[in-house]
């Protein structure tokens, strides 16, 4: 009975607003064939503001790339923990009830990956599984959460602490200046995410399947170009149309577990990748476009915060007092591949404490 | 009762020998203050030849990392196929048979990764799980045969899918001329493997448990540095001690499963990430030298080819015929962290055919 506690979110300081975003297109770009239409796309994108880790005016700078991946370290540094403390607390247990520490992130890369500096330095133990995860992009989120089911479903009484790190305004590349590029500059904006999967007690979503859903011969859809300059994203125009072809997974993941249509569900928690994603889904799937309202408030004032978004969009959940004991509910990321991350789950507030310290996952003779 | 069963193992058709190494080093670092130290670790390493996957006229030059990233999706592209159909047919499993697929491989980017790729191209159901990981090295090995592990756990009629993809000599950077980066030009070798876990049924080795050890404050031991010319492997001059480090992480687990001594076990297929390594797991464990042959063949034959290590030497033991029925053993892979990821099994000449086609993972109501 894994249960996906209350998560942690922080964003930066530096604000970027969407009015702020507009005037910079026009001035960087004044001479760009098609500005009408980047200038359209980034108001549609209804992303209010976004926040970042630099001001605007170091973020348009590009230092190098490993400028910005020592960047990406310090930030990392800086910012996760106190995410981590909460997400902990949240969760009402302690860094030494930890069996594996997910990290998921593709804005910056580090080897070993900050799981190793977070046990070093936040008092986890020494035996505590690391699960760095840098490609699956904005899927990411909902990877980590099912793969920390699984692993509370192989390890009943075992503990999984997720943290995702998306500072996306470091993989910003001046030279980029397509369509897909100039209106992936106004949808992005930085984050820090943590949450707790308890696998006995908790309180918010009790997980009870999770699937996942590769479109067919989609691989060069959302990718990185990786160069000199570091991950340059790609974004073909054919991705906002992308949820005809995966709410059938949704469908299919909600039938295989009789629960019958995903627009009775009680509440959703889906990547909010830009609005016709929403829009899309409630189409598709007959979802009325309410039950979206986390989501669409996360990329409202946050941006696509990548793999931190459906986090994010959970916490807005919480923060509205969670849902009735046993509602029905889907958790969803969206990435690349393109792949769909699915959880299936009913809110739960059974509590319970986290008994002993130093417990161990432990696989028993299988 | 997960079972590992015998991996594949594919080596690049381009051979560079100790002699030709040396000579290399002599020819390019002619005024080296430390040539003879540098020369005298490349002949200790006991690697008697490596394997690359261009002539070492082309592997000598850096065409820049956008160009070697493509290089390393085009050769993976071009050689991961043909370990995955074997380790397939090694395992009795179809493609579609296959519900998780966990990729390692830290020399080379992609977003997506691989995985989305393996699925389009060779035939997995798209409801496949991909799990890409990057960030553990040379630890990566064990670390996926401890996920795999786990996932079998969690869904005990499934079968995962291991990949590794090891072109560590695209990795090469002429401008690193530290004593630490001129032994690593000597040691690291190019490979790429597969392996299936299976949830029931198999012959191989069946997984027990598994656990994972961090060695605190050594973060920066082993290290990638990320700069515009790719990644700059990093290596401190103290990696060499760390088995007396990791050495009681290994007791402690098998003390954990009551197996007793190390010492006393069967087999033994650990990391060679150098002879050293070896000759202090001996040391520290009490092990006898011969235990590991197969580890010491990988590194004489293959050199470090990093989380490919573990599968190759295995491979060898098969080859060997294997042990006999419930002989006790382990696996560990070692790499940044320092992280050691270690499993404990038996072998098993249990066979039994999966059954069915398009199997899935199922979670149940947990």
């Amino acid at each position: 009975m894994a249960t996906l506690c209350r998560p942690s979110i922080a964003v930066p300081e530096h604000v970027l607003t969407q009015e702020q975003t507009l005037e910079l297109a026009r001035t960087l770009h004044p001479d760009h064939p098609q500005l009408p239409l980047v200038l359209r796309l980034i108001e549609n994108t209804g992303v209010r503001k976004r926040h970042i880790v630099q001001p605007i005016e170091e973020t348009l700078d590009h230092p190098g790339f490993e400028h910005r991946n020592k960047l990406y370290e310090a930030e990392a540094k800086r910012r996760v923990p106190q995410v981590v403390y909460q997400a902990l607390d949240n969760a009402g247990v302690g860094a030494r009830d930890i069996d594996l520490i997910v990290y998921v992130s593709c804005t910056g890369f580090m080897m070993p990956s900050l799981t190793a500096w977070l046990i070093n330095a936040l008092g986890f133990r020494n035996d505590t599984r690391q699960l760095p995860i840098a490609q699956l992009g904005c899927a990411a989120g909902g990877a980590a959460i099912n793969r920390a089911h699984d692993f509370c479903l192989a390890y009943p009484n075992s503990n999984v602490l997720i943290v995702a790190c998306e500072f996306c305004s470091l993989c910003y590349q001046p030279v980029d200046v397509g369509v897909g590029s100039l209106l992936s500059n106004g949808l992005f904006g930085d984050a820090v995410a943590a949450a707790v999967v308890r696998g006995r007690g908790g309180t918010g979503v009790r997980l009870e399947r999770n699937g996942s859903h590769l479109v067919p011969d989609t691989e060069d859809w959302i990718s990185y170009a990786v160069k000199a300059t570091g991950f340059h994203f790609l974004l073909d125009k054919r991705v906002p149309k992308t949820m005809q072809m995966l709410a059938p997974a949704l469908r299919e993941l909600a039938t295989l577990h009789n629960w019958g249509e995903v627009s009775g569900f009680d509440f959703h928690i889906v990547h909010a990748g830009g609005p016709r994603i929403l829009d899309d889904l409630c189409h598709y799937l007959g979802v009325a476009p309410d039950m979206y309202r986390y989501s669409r408030a996360t990329l409202t004032e946050r941006g696509n915060i990548a793999s931190c978004v459906v986090f994010d969009a959970l916490d807005r959940l919480f923060a509205d007092g969670g849902a009735t004991e046993s509602a029905r509910g889907v958790i969803a990321g969206f990435g690349p591949g393109i792949t769909a991350e699915i959880a299936l789950g009913r809110w739960t507030t059974t509590r319970r404490t986290v008994g002993g310290q130093g417990r161990r996952a432990e696989a028993g003779v299988a």
